[in-house]
């Protein structure tokens, strides 16, 4: 691959960090000799399938547009959830692609997203190696839920975290304001794996008397038990919190939230959920009586950049420069991953892993890490956490708000 | 009065700019050669009436520790929410606090707090004066709600402003990711005053497209008309962002929320509100049938102070700084008010107000900037809006969340 033409995309749900990835793509793509063009499809694999290519590279003028672009949440490129077919049973879609790549120059594609999308970033691989082209794809992992196996923790993760963690510090502190008896119950999202909500808990390795129980997806939750432990804690304090996953289930495998609202089905099938806490807050009303509050922490989740993460920041645009390095040396049909080499001091390296053991597989939080008992994250668990949101990034602004870089996207290669 | 201790107290709904008000009470009791003491009541009027009363002053070791309080929300000496009767009705309470005023040698009291809290304020006040005391009672508004009348703004809404413009622009920036049609509905804390909610106008001033729809409580919200306008804005762009504020009501006057909720009310017999988006969501995705999403702001607009105005910080510093000199200077019955001498450059002065013209009295958003046939914002709102959240707050921190300061509240004096 002596002189070649990178290409690069981004899927999935948006995090803070998702950028910084794409930014380190960029950067070490355009110190590379051997690099002529770095493009972007639009919208990921449904963009690039339409041809919606435009020349990134040349839009990186200066440095600041780097660092303003690594500070931007969601998908500068923007994102789409299509879910590509066996490229054996039906090969139309790939001999899309590889037409475009060949109109191009492109030898490397990076896919920048979650589990759905390292599926697509396997398939293309396949497809490319199938045919025996040397064409080269990696996937670069981003998801806020941290589910993906393998990897210690995925890009995107600390800044969602840090802002739950952010929200909960300050929930705690404006709930204790009152003497009257009150239940908040705070809902984060995890569908299935409780990383997120787990990171709820982290204001009491600070000193916080709160939260007070914290729910994962992980463990059956019991309604009946749930209402005994929440008038146990108000016993002990007259401001009690609550951490709840949106996923949480009971042990019949029924979501709670279910058990108030009609259940929706995104793209890849999965149900959209939402409404354990208020739920919850209705029962608690109800049988306990006393004053209570539900806050969906929603979208804000996974794209304020205003309580980002320095930590995932760097990391993500260290693994996305990385990657472009893993794929001109050879690499492709694998992922980049990080693999934590210790907590103190935190040092985590960069390392490939086959795509095959990323795609559509789940990773959950450790039931070793959930003091079950307790309702709450054993001190393993927050160990685990504190180096992914550790550090503030002071927004790109305009004096008044945050500032996003944008692509020009008028023009298609 | 020549040598004389100090009280203050806190009441109503948290802001991020509170203890910025009690910072610039204490620092400038500190400077002055004719106080003896500080001290602070705990929960408001409430907490005075029992007799739980702290030394503050005592507790300020270092500057450090007051631009620690002054940038963490919520009440440091938490709050209340008591009304109290008439003094000329029932001088019960009265009596009671005249004679721990007596016995702490208390000359000036101020009251921290929003519209009803200037209530309290103000029977105090009378109370002191009909029997003859030298007693001064100076009110110190707050309120994210903005709706006192008289002061140009209130500190505590421009940080609660920054946070709904924050997330609005990381919110506008998510929803456009996708290239499905889909309808994203913000709500934002206010219950008769659109003032919370058209802050969520200030990105468009920016270049953003979005929000697209702005809904204040001051205009009857039409239905029909609302479900025509969103189809006429999906023509326009794909992904449409509207906010309404969570007192958003038809011309009957009934709540949009109570169209879905049941309704409560809080001690003051306000009604509590929210679901208002919710309820929309739910319409939208019945009538128009489109990815549809609600996301409710909740507490973090009161208590994110890691979204906090410099300017809110620092003017609710200085007003709690110039009450005590008004005070001393013999005011009394009479809040701290903002007057605005100058859109740009930027001037505000502090002036005294009687609290008769503030108490149980809201000011609405002004008609004239709210451009009511294309449900939005006109700029001199706007100009209004941008000098209260201009400049962040790097909040303090352990690196990991944010710190606040805490009080020892063990011992009364």
């Amino acid at each position: 691959m002596s002189q070649t033409n990178l290409l690069v995309a981004q899927s999935g749900g948006p995090t803070a960090a998702i950028n910084a990835s794409l930014s380190g793509v960029i950067r070490r793509a355009l110190e590379l000799d051997g690099i002529s063009h770095v493009y972007g499809a639009l919208n990921g694999i449904s963009g690039l399938l339409e041809g919606k290519i435009i020349d990134i590279g040349s839009q990186i003028r200066r440095e600041e547009d780097l660092s303003l672009l690594a500070s931007t949440p969601a998908m500068a490129l923007g994102s789409c959830r299509q879910r590509l077919p066996d490229p054996e049973e039906d090969d139309t879609p790939y001999r899309s692609a590889a037409a475009i790549f060949d109109r191009l120059g492109i030898g490397c594609f990076f896919y920048i997203g979650g589990n759905d999308s390292m599926d697509t970033a396997l398939k293309l691989s396949r497809y490319f190696t199938n045919i025996g082209s040397d064409i080269r794809v990696i996937g670069i992992p981003k998801t806020i839920d941290n589910d993906l196996p393998v990897t210690d923790h995925t890009p995107g993760y600390g800044s969602a975290a840090k802002f739950v963690a952010t929200a909960l510090t300050e929930i705690i502190n404006d709930c204790r304001i009152y003497t009257v008896p009150a239940v908040t119950i705070v809902e984060a999202m995890g569908r299935h794996a409780g990383w997120l909500t787990a990171a709820a808990a982290v204001p009491s390795h600070f000193g916080f008397s709160a939260p007070d129980l914290v729910y994962l997806p992980e463990i059956p939750f019991d309604i009946a038990a749930f209402l005994i432990d929440v008038r146990e804690k108000l016993k002990q304090h007259h401001t009690v919190v609550v951490t709840v996953s949106e996923g949480i289930k009971t042990k019949d495998g029924a979501f709670v939230c279910s058990l108030r609202c009609s259940s929706k089905h995104d793209a890849f099938g999965h149900l959209q959920l939402s409404g354990a806490a208020e739920y919850l807050e209705q029962l608690v009303k109800q049988e306990i009586g006393c004053k209570t509050r539900s806050v969906e922490l929603n979208v804000l989740q996974r794209c304020a950049s205003h309580a980002a993460s320095r930590c995932d920041l760097d990391e993500a645009a260290r693994i996305g420069s990385d990657a472009v390095d893993f794929a001109l040396g050879g690499a492709t049909g694998q992922a980049a991953v990080f693999t934590r080499v210790s907590d103190e001091p935190y040092l985590v390296r960069t390392d490939l892993c086959d795509l095959a053991k990323l795609a559509n597989l789940e990773k959950t939080f450790p039931l070793e890490w959930i003091d079950e008992k307790n309702h709450f994250i054993r001190e393993e668990g927050i160990r685990y956490i504190l180096p992914l949101i550790r550090g503030s990034v002071q927004p790109a602004g305009n004096g008044y708000l945050p500032t996003f870089f944008t692509f020009d996207t008028s023009e298609y290669v």
